[in-house]
């Protein structure tokens, strides 16, 4: 078996994917130089993440570019669609929901969801907002097995359980609250407030 | 001078301080055991990320729960207020440019700017929209120190250039594209396909 691939390169992946889409076309070789200059890492790093996926740098030569792409996206089930539900369309799940990004990765947004009842029956993008009560249903016929939450807080835990209970294996919350899933279903937060906190830290060491 | 705080420290301190505020009121301390299992992170690993802030918890006792939030909150910087800019004020800007956790953590909107002559003049919750020309003076006049980018792909890194040239320190970046910003600028990415794309390794490698 091989060696899991740890958290923090899997994280990274994504990063050098979009690094090796943004070359020049025809481009055929890059070096582990040139792809750690454009992801803002080191290029020890970019060899020993990409080491991970079992791709090895020729000296000299770099990496195969489409060869590399192929592999990156092939680890990240990017060659398969997912089907997305989005729970609870404000302006960020709208925001969400009409995301270019998410068709080109083959993320399919199959369901959009709010318990508001003037804003059920309305459309994003051609793509009718439904009652919560009709979540079951859509995750089971798309099989869909990613959750987005962008509810308030004190609605995201109820959610989460729904769509656990659904059926959904993975869940991207962005309300600012932890929540919890049963086992075997994948939590991920996404809070724009720590991204900032983040930020401030090194604001604030660094004696702005 | 104390050890520098890792990068993957830093990002937890947010998640810890958000647990420690969902605490009930009057709880006096909390275990590294509770901390982590709020936080999903292990609790060796909790001691250690505190230890660099210098906090160790009593055996049997753990750690102070006011003075852990208020240590915390200083690394973070969170006793400053720290002014923020959105450029590009689609679904995402204004979802952000609205968004509650902003002010609560002392994050403030000072200024929002969209090219489109059709949004400026137009306001988001009392914030006018103004036209990018007038980056330049709102940072000045409001000592911004935050840019976060919310425009399509093509616009982002000219707007990460006149953010930078500004004054602005530090930039939150959720085009989906990677952008340069000059030595002393601090860039951080958020880039929410990406965010879906680890989601998918995860499921993709889980057997679904």
């Amino acid at each position: 078996m091989r060696t899991p691939v740890p958290k923090v390169t899997v994280q990274r992946l994504p990063v050098y994917l979009r690094c090796l889409e943004n070359l020049p076309p025809g481009q055929a070789g890059i070096s582990s130089d040139q792809l750690a200059g454009m992801a803002g890492v080191n290029s020890a790093k970019v060899r020993k993440d990409l080491s991970y996926l079992g791709s090895y740098g020729v000296r000299g030569v770099g990496y195969a570019v489409d060869h590399l792409r192929l592999q990156i996206g092939l680890e990240l089930g990017l060659e398969r669609d997912w089907s997305v539900v989005i729970v609870g369309i404000g302006n960020l799940g709208r925001a969400l929901a009409s995301y270019a990004g998410f068709i080109e990765r083959r993320f399919q947004v199959v369901g959009l969801f709010d318990n508001d009842p003037a804003k059920q029956g309305t459309d994003v993008d051609g793509q009718v907002i439904q009652p919560l009560d009709r979540l079951g249903a859509t995750v089971s016929e798309h099989r869909a097995s990613i959750g987005i939450i962008t509810t308030p807080a004190a609605a995201a835990q109820e959610v989460a359980d729904e769509l656990a209970e659904a059926g959904v294996r993975s869940i991207l919350n962005f309300a600012p609250v932890v929540i919890r899933a049963p086992e075997g279903v994948d939590v991920r937060r996404v809070d724009l407030s720590m991204e900032l906190q983040v930020l401030s830290f090194y604001l604030n060491h660094s004696g702005v």
